[in-house]
């Protein structure tokens, strides 16, 4: 009896470790061999793994597809958002995401560069359920931006004849060429490119309306 | 002997039939697949060709995606590029290029959008002869935005103090983003929004300089 609830312990939380393991590899594959790429037998053969092992965590290629998007969400959460929320909401805010976001590709988090850049280029033409999470994931974020546009120009910090959904459009752009350029030219110059054009783009900052 | 040349044109001219049939379906499918999802026996299948057969004219994966990087090449400089060059240096065909860019996604000259954009994404952590092609096929491109901003600056159509490789970045970044967001949400506003921010940051056309 004694030996049962830590004997189960041990086997949860080892299950966890090999469950992080699995999903850790998979988000880190996925930004270079794609997310079409991450069969259970690459992943674990990655980690070291049997299939039949790796098989007892995910029973499908979808299963563990949609996990990893999962774990990349939960990253990119940690490194992008979640410090631009403790931030002002508004202009403030704002900046931070795109600040957030390129430093989270300069410090390779992937090393593919961005997880979710790098996947919705390889699903934009396959429909499914891959292709439905990751277009809910790039709408969240571009909504995120767009709300703190619209509290910008409700605090006069923007201006308020701007198109706000044009505006997110644009900055994602130079977000993700800025991603996409340093990945293929390694060349750091994309990431200053970026920072001065979103600095431009939006502008001297205005004092609050009252 | 009369049969002989005939025979040989003829087989000449099918041969070429089928070459062009194979890369024809290999860039439709590359944008699709991704350049690493064109294995000759892939491309055969699309085709009704027996591996054999494709084999006769492509003898690795390798060479069949160099060739397949070389017929994109072709079809970019007939939908893009060439339209453009008939179109007066400076600012002029620096909008030609953006507007040819942005109509040959519209048209969906290729399934999965703009096969440069698209095998990019998929082969900028991949080292190797393939990779360098791309690299060299972008490069190429901004190159030729860059000569034209520089021209536009010439003739006192465009700002003489403006960073012309930056202003290059961020036309880039507004088409890229038109394909990327075109395709994964078949939004049409997604065009609209590239057009009107690529006339925004090109500023109101002033007279040229004498």
């Amino acid at each position: 009896m004694a030996a049962g609830p830590t004997r189960r312990r041990r086997t949860r939380s080892d299950g966890e470790r090999s469950h992080r393991a699995i999903l850790d590899a998979a988000t880190r594959l996925a930004t270079i061999e794609g997310l079409d790429g991450i069969s259970i037998a690459r992943v674990a053969s990655e980690i070291g793994m049997s299939k039949s092992g790796l098989f007892s965590h995910f029973t499908s290629k979808q299963e563990l597809q949609m996990a990893t998007i999962e774990a990349a969400e939960a990253i990119y959460a940690t490194e992008v958002v979640e410090p631009a929320l403790e931030r002002p909401e508004g202009r403030t805010r704002l900046e931070a995401l795109c600040a957030r976001y390129l430093s989270y590709v300069e410090r390779g988090v992937f090393p593919g560069g961005c997880f979710f850049a790098s996947t919705a280029a390889e699903w934009d033409t396959r429909p499914g359920p891959v292709r439905d999470r990751l277009r809910a994931v790039l709408a969240g974020w571009s909504d995120v931006m767009e709300a703190n546009v619209r509290t910008a120009q409700a605090q006069g910090t923007l201006p308020a004849e701007a198109d706000a959904a044009r505006l997110v459009f644009e900055l994602n752009a130079l977000l993700h060429e800025a991603n996409g350029h340093f990945l293929l030219f390694r060349d750091p110059v994309a990431l200053e490119h970026a920072r001065a054009a979103i600095a431009d783009r939006l502008g001297a900052v205005r004092a609050p309306a009252r």
